[in-house]
């Protein structure tokens, strides 16, 4: 058993990197655990040792990753500015499309807009509420009253999903850039 | 000949119409022939004759249907204010979630996050293109200028659209509610 458990870990964990990327760039339909080994080079063992609950315990899995990281940049802007925090949420989605060459966007959306079960539905919902949730508390925090805050997280996310979407098609990053002045202006207003 | 022409424009018709529902609802994978013909009862036959290119060519038409709703309606918009043409494109995006019971939402938003041709991807960027140019002219007119008009087009479709993804997830309207009241604040500064 010792030496194994690290290894496993090791396996599944790229599985599951493996499967975010592959949400984020083409879709949940095109993430299937044949795509996920080819990708990763996981032996094809690993999917019922790791996922014995099918394909969606892969999603979920990849979906926490995906939620679990903006949650942790969020937390990282606690104590800065309205301008610092919009900044940040706008930069790492200007990140994803560089490093991508504009094929990856948000694994989130894509299962949305994809989704066949009620419950990768539900996954997602709660994962952009708790992105708003998070969003909001830093406005509060930063000066802004609650429903103020609660309107501007909204629009933050809402905005930089969808340009993220128009980059990805125009393959530029000018949607983006231009719904980030618009963000940020909003953001300096106080 | 004769009779026959409306009947086959009648079937093609139907066909893109059941297309751009299905890219709506499901995404560019889901939307096959088969479940195309399924949804609009038509004829097998009817592929062949009428998009002998394949599927490319009748998600082609699909988005030609959804991009040329979104450019009437906003047509119809000309002479308008800030806040009442903000206003359509919110009331547009409030009725597809509405009528759907919250199942359908922007076809060429699901075809560009899932996208399997670089020809489809152009078609969608130059649908979000040609949305944001005609917005950008009507805030014009309305009295922005160029700069500020072309900014806050792209912050009105991103928002807009990221919006609708996150309300189909939570099965609820209060994110593009929330969205919709920073975007009209924004239109009434002038």
């Amino acid at each position: 058993m010792s030496g194994e458990l690290p290894v496993a870990g090791e396996v599944r964990g790229k599985m599951v990197e493996g499967a975010a990327l592959l949400l984020a760039k083409q879709g949940l339909q095109a993430t299937s655990f044949s795509e996920v080994l080819k990708a990763t080079g996981a032996p094809r063992g690993s999917i019922y040792h790791h996922f014995p609950e099918g394909k969606d315990q892969l999603v979920d899995a990849a979906l926490d990753l995906v939620a679990a990281r903006m949650l942790d940049g969020l937390a990282q802007q606690a104590g800065r500015s309205a301008e610092e925090v919009t900044a940040y949420v706008i930069g790492a989605w200007r990140f994803v499309l560089e490093r991508s060459g504009f094929a990856a966007g948000c694994a989130v959306l894509a299962v949305t807009v994809a989704a066949d079960s009620p419950e990768l539905l539900q996954r997602a919902a709660a994962i952009f509420r708790a992105w708003r949730e998070r969003l909001t508390g830093l406005y509060v925090r930063a000066g802004f009253d609650e429903a103020r805050a609660a309107r501007f997280a909204a629009a933050v996310i809402a905005a930089t999903e969808g340009a993220v979407v128009m980059c990805r098609a125009e393959r530029s990053l000018e949607p983006l850039e231009l719904v980030g002045e618009t963000l940020l202006e909003q953001a300096r207003r106080t």
